[in-house]
């Protein structure tokens, strides 16, 4: 079908991006960044999309950063440039294919434990740029004190090609604090242990200047605090039900990301049932929120299925649109997006490293 | 790599089959459909592959069920041949593509609305079967009582194009009832109220005599009850764990699906951090198992990893395999699976049908 034609018209399940939205929301953070002075890498690992990283690189982002190495190997094969691995590389065939990718790209990649950095200068066939990745306690990645993170810059400044760039610390488990004035302090309360990991490293004579973290529940909090010198925010772009939910820090971000439904059965009293389940949203963090098209909640009722529940139920063949719960993972159901201006479909973008986990 | 290779090359998070495992299971369920004189049309929703729905037809499958319009093209163009669509299709735009699939195949679909009746007949060029979709009770989709049952046969009798095929009853919500006993006892009381509408449907002189429902829990106890004619039984190919927590009736499957995952962070106390997270595993039915590599649970840390807490973690860039808590979503995440006799990968196969939800 030519572009433009009407939204109704998308076949459904379809995963919506208003395109105006998306754009003030990449421009209002690299502004937020800009003022601030502090860089910017959005991660990619929230869109996997090329078009959305190239924009956000226009709009004045220094790289991205990508979890995984196959979304990186997509993502540079689609154009970009400038990227940090937020996860440690460990497998022999996997640090074989980020040495390819490290001839190809500036590359960064954060490191834990001693092995790996001596898997990593082993594998690698010119000078590779790595992080400490530290733990705020999470469990999750990182090296969990600031011994742990002095023997570890010890090891890499011993290696023959590895470079110590900096530090990674990224409070995930904060983001979703809903009462920003809780999660303002238990950042504060982790900007403090950072600093002393930061002053352990500078005592052990290896002073960091780049210091990378945040995400977009902290950003603006991470600014005032003032330890992290790069943003590594990524749902920003999109926002989600799980961050509306949450008490913005700094500037707000307006929901750029749907999900349009059909109602396909309406034989329930008080409810219908639309085409889009388990496979169209990411079931982790609750339901999705029923933003036009119907009044009511929406509850999973199966793979392909869903039912809203309310008092004025819409009519069979009716268009619902719902906001996701959580945006990367429902992203990663989707092989592309459809961008929206008003009613109008104005084009489409591939969800260029979905399902690239590797 | 050429096969054979070890299966700790695999990249991971890799979606792994045993291939003997999967034989078993497809003949299994085949034997016992023909032992009992039933028909055997499994659903492909589960699989979404082309291999492994020829090889259920080549056992002896009449043909195949898919859930989505989407899901049968990917499958017709890759070989599928006889399809019924267990969803209703009510938007113009897929009515189109149902009239052009029905000119490329044996195909049928159910309905549950005269509106959709309506709509069905004037859409297609061609005779098409209908089926009409009963609702067991779940509020998803299906006519809610005899009489809808009746005036739907009526509808479809008096269209143009459209043949009544039979009828659909689809105990979805019963599958998962862990004790047998009580799964029986509630499924034997919707065979009763099936049987009431089917008497319906012959009095008012619309004799079915073809009735299609039953999955991987309930198909024994479904043929002991003797009112369904086909099995659309989808998840036996692989079992899974919220299967494998229930009480099996009839011949048992083994667990044919996994996920292969690589510990990459070691630095917590009595936990690992892996590879396979949220985007590895679909999270609406509880957390996968542990199999092999580590003893331990998992627990979800994110869209990229989870945790394997124990007593004995496995050591960095250890190989851990887990069996997938809710199969269906959690295929629909990859793009090919990987097959094993062993431990030794001897080929892959495309998700056809991933992602094809429209």
């Amino acid at each position: 079908m030519p572009y433009p034609f009407p939204r109704d018209a998308l076949p459904t399940p379809a995963l919506v991006i208003d395109l105006a939205a998306l754009e003030r929301n990449i421009a209002a953070m690299a502004a937020f960044a800009a003022a601030r002075g502090i860089k910017l890498r959005p991660h990619a690992k929230t869109h996997k999309s090329a078009e959305i990283a190239l924009r956000q690189i226009a709009g004045g982002a220094v790289g991205i950063c990508c979890a995984k190495l196959g979304e990186a190997e997509a993502l540079v094969d689609a154009g970009a440039a400038d990227i940090h691995l937020t996860s440690p590389v460990v497998r022999p065939d996997a640090i074989a294919r980020l040495a390819a990718l490290n001839r190809r790209i500036a590359l960064s990649v954060v490191v834990d434990h001693p092995d790996t950095v001596v898997a990593l200068d082993a594998g690698v066939d010119a000078p590779l740029t790595v992080l400490i990745d530290v733990d705020p306690g999470m469990l999750r990645t990182g090296v969990a004190s600031a011994e742990a993170a002095v023997a570890l810059a010890r090891a890499i400044t011993a290696s023959a090609r590895l470079k110590l760039g900096g530090v990674q610390f990224y409070c995930g488990s904060l983001q979703h604090v809903p009462a920003l004035a809780e999660r303002r302090a238990a950042l504060a309360e982790r900007a403090e242990y950072l600093r002393s990991v930061l002053a352990a490293l500078a005592e052990a004579g290896f002073a960091v200047s780049h210091v990378t973290g945040g995400g977009t529940g902290s950003f603006a909090i991470d600014a005032e605090l003032g330890v992290l010198t790069e943003l590594q925010v990524g749902s920003y772009v999109f926002m989600d039900r799980e961050y509306r939910d949450c008490e913005a820090a700094g500037p707000g971000f307006e929901t750029a990301l749907f999900v349009d439904a059909t109602v396909v059965s309406v034989n329930a009293p008080g409810r219908v049932t639309i085409d889009a389940g388990l496979k169209a949203f990411a079931a982790d963090a609750g339901v999705p929120v029923v933003l036009a098209g119907a009044e009511g909640r929406y509850v999973f009722t199966g793979d392909e299925h869903g039912a809203v529940i309310g008092a004025v139920p819409p009519g069979l063949g009716a268009r619902v649109v719902l906001m996701p719960p959580h945006c990367d993972p429902t992203v990663n159901l989707y092989d592309r997006y459809h961008l929206v201006a008003g009613d109008e479909v104005i084009g489409a973008w591939p969800v260029t490293a979905r399902g690239c986990s590797t």
